[in-house]
């Protein structure tokens, strides 16, 4: 049996901040800003996994009033993410993710994203798709003020 | 065999409405903007079902220069909605949604919300997905002037 | 075995350009800007194609900086994209899709959408949902200064 979930994060950008997207720290002049590392592709996995189970979603399971989640690695939000579906006896079948930024171009880091992703969730790069695409510098995202990141997976019953 | 949908819907926020989300009176100092009870959770939910069969939108079924519709509580477009893809022969394996909006917090409601979902479209809370994010500020939706919603579906044909 | 995809993208709208969306030229005082035809929902629908099975992004296999692609009618990316997925051993079961503008009515010309899309992708117009939303007014959408298109599909292995 299968599963639909869906996930969606927004994180403002700011200079004096790193920016980590898919688990990979990106060179760039601004980063994003958030209680963890504010990885929001990760973010919107985690939450669409959560989401085809109605696990609830990433604010309730780390909630940002947490101490302990400070400045945390995402991966480690996506790891516990993927535990508790895994702990409902589901296995993701694949991963479809975009991107929306204005700066930087994110392509040669594609490669890097997918490893991480895949490796933390039992999948080969082939099931994990990250695009990215600009807004054509409309709204927030294209004046370089905040980023977001949408996913949709598919899980199936073990 | 199974079908995907997709919904999206957005709604104005205005002070002397009422704030009905997910079947749900959410008590606030704005409420929706709309022809319906301008429940945009519901909205997407039927979206995303009427979208799964290519049956048309919401606009095409329950259309806002129509004074039958004038008020209505969404819960009664959700049931018409969900009768329409039983008609066809299909029934939901799950949902999965998110709330895009910066007050007040939902997760109080989001029970209640998958209770009342669930109770129309024949599932159990554990198919109905509630997420809810603020946008960190960002867009209109961060400034209070609207909400979104965003859901999929998965189907199933019986 | 199933797979989903995921597919957004964002034109800006100016006068003096035409507006193709879904493969049909609309009447309309403003047309999309852009490197190609600029059909935002036709590349919605080759983005979620190629996500579906991480083959990159429109933009990878298309990139404006091509000039072979310039005004390019994009009912040929979505041929090739098509192709691209049909090479690897998938057919689509269903798209569903949605446009966010505010301005006109798409609903007379989405029969015609449905039509030249299922044609291309080897389906039946019941496979084929085109939805529409405006934002009631919020947004650079509700200001017709652009246009955004997003789409899911469902793939399955021949």
């Amino acid at each position: 049996m299968y599963r639909i979930g869906q996930g969606i994060d927004f994180h403002q950008l700011a200079e004096g901040r790193e920016l980590w997207l898919g688990g990979v720290l990106i060179p760039h002049t601004k980063g994003a800003v958030g209680h963890s590392d504010a990885d929001v592709l990760l973010h919107a996995i985690c939450d669409a996994m959560l989401g085809a189970l109605a696990l609830g979603d990433i604010g309730k399971h780390f909630p940002d009033t947490d101490m302990s989640f400070k400045g945390i690695d995402s991966k480690i939000l996506l790891k516990r993410s993927y535990d508790l579906i895994r702990g409902k006896g589901y296995k993701l079948v694949n991963v479809d993710s975009t991107l929306l930024l204005q700066a930087p171009k994110i392509k040669p880091f594609v490669p890097q994203m997918q490893e991480a992703i895949a490796g933390i969730l039992e999948l080969t790069i082939d099931d994990v798709s990250i695009k990215a695409t600009t807004t054509e510098t409309l709204s927030f995202i294209g004046r370089e003020e905040g980023v977001v990141a949408t996913a949709n997976v598919l899980l199936v019953k073990m």
